[in-house]
């Protein structure tokens, strides 16, 4: 796949990590205090946007050194890496008083991120997901799980270190294996009960240790629909904040039988030929609907159905 | 890829997970009584083999029965699944005294998963693969890192439960991604310092929140040898249990430009052509070497060079 084109909304930060310059405190400290610096904003997992010019949406940069008085220390700050020149951070006001109506007042407002990716240009989305990711970490990370101790940001934000057991804490990614099973020119949906009716997708399952990805396919597969796996084929990846996934996009060829949907996590299992299929994805199949343009199910379907 | 070949050692587990009846704690506690189940053992990271007959090693199973009473409680047991109809467990002695001078004295010998690996049949590695990731997550997350209670093992050992704030853990895995980098009828390899004289292996890191697989392969490569990537090919994934990483193998074509490590990780990159590569991953190539064929590395070097 060549790098410049991103198939999965949320790929594609364009910032370049310097993961090097995270245990360098004082750069990182110099770089917050830089007039230059820009900070983007989350509040409650919601990322502060504004209008484009043009149309849409982006991110609300504030200048850094602002974001450093909010933080009220390192534990609510993410160095985020370098736009060119420019040191780009991120804050975090988790729990805060609304700040729409205190400090950032005018500057901007906070919105689901989900509901905003697609009309925010691809690198402003692909930036607030990776902010949201580990900030969704440290929210759930902030004791030590080898001794139960206190633990407190390091390097940036993108380490914890226990004072107590000294164990470190690197940020979590779960992968997810995500995949449209295959057979000939006919590929199988599911749906669960909770979908608005109508609506089919992918299958799919966390990863478990002990695992390849195309054994944890084979399985999702099998537990979901009870039909085996003949082979696997890579499509692509989606860094998935929700809160911490990694959807790692298959097409998957199965062998003859019937499927059957497992009703723990499918109600139901629908075969759809590829002309269905293809219609299904440009919204047009009466009855049926797929996720939209934002999940990669939908770049799974449309790459098979089109294919 | 056919899931009957496993490219890498540590997949290919042949046990079905039965992931729905590990939220059945009568089912689980009825199989562990079941005379006809069976149970491996791992003591401090080594699983318990024994002397196959034609030569190499085996999984030394014992009663699972046994294996309950040697367990004091559920925190050192965990279903792993059922091979035909016969449930499989794992019992983790983590911290006690040799078993082999005790309760299990002459039922097996207690190996390092590395060094007994090449020696076991496949399916037999990948078991002990899966056990030891599930071990070594327990080990480090014993304690709930959203409040620092101590957690409980439930779902025969895959969850983990806060009885205080009653947040649910499930076992981690982080993806590392691994790359052969090339360019044309060449590929690049770097050495670490700390390596054996002469080693030189693909260039390796963990992938970050809000990284695809594709991003994170090029700011691997951009990071340790200062060159762009054009694009990357997924080839294979290894579960590696060191402690918990899905090694996920990638070839990523690069753009022209001089490699220079980044001395930080590397001492060294080195080009190699192909029919050096190929000598080189037949351990024929003079004053240079490839790791062994249990590394994903090994089989990245030689799917390129035998292509």
């Amino acid at each position: 796949m060549p790098l410049t084109a991103f198939t999965n909304v949320f790929a594609g930060n364009p910032l370049d990590r310097s993961s090097y310059a995270r245990s360098k405190p004082d750069w990182v400290a110099e770089k917050l205090a830089d007039p230059a610096s820009l900070a983007l904003v989350i509040w409650n997992g919601k990322p502060m946007v504004e209008k484009r010019e043009g149309g849409g949406s982006q991110i609300a940069y504030v200048r850094a050194a602002m974001a450093g008085e909010l933080s009220d220390g390192a534990e609510r700050l993410l160095f985020m890496g370098l736009w060119k020149e420019t040191a780009v951070f991120a804050l975090d006001l988790e729990g805060a008083a609304d700040p729409a109506d205190g400090p950032l007042e005018g500057l901007g407002r906070f919105e689901d991120l989900r509901m905003v990716a697609l009309d925010l240009p691809g690198p402003d989305a692909a930036i607030l997901a990776t902010a949201k990711a580990m900030f969704e970490w440290r929210r759930r990370h902030r004791f030590c799980a080898v001794c139960g101790h206190a633990s407190e940001a390091s390097e940036g934000g993108w380490k914890r270190v226990c004072p107590s057991c000294k164990a470190e804490h690197f940020p979590r990614t779960d992968p997810v294996v995500i995949m449209l099973p295959t057979r000939g020119e006919t590929c199988l949906l599911g749906r669960q009960a909770a979908w608005p009716k109508g609506t089919y997708s992918a299958l799919a399952g966390f990863l478990e240790p002990g695992e390849s990805i195309e054994e944890a396919c084979a399985r999702e597969i099998w537990e979901e629909s009870g039909l085996r796996t003949a082979s696997v084929r890579y499509h692509s990846t989606q860094p998935w904040p929700y809160p911490s996934s990694l959807m790692i996009g298959l097409i998957a060829e199965v062998e003859d039988g019937e499927a059957t949907p497992d009703q723990t996590e499918l109600e139901e299992v629908r075969w759809f030929t590829r002309e269905e299929a293809r219609t299904l994805v440009n919204g047009g199949l009466p009855g049926a609907r797929a996720p939209g343009g934002l999940a990669i199910a939908h770049q799974l379907i449309k790459a098979w159905a089109e294919a």
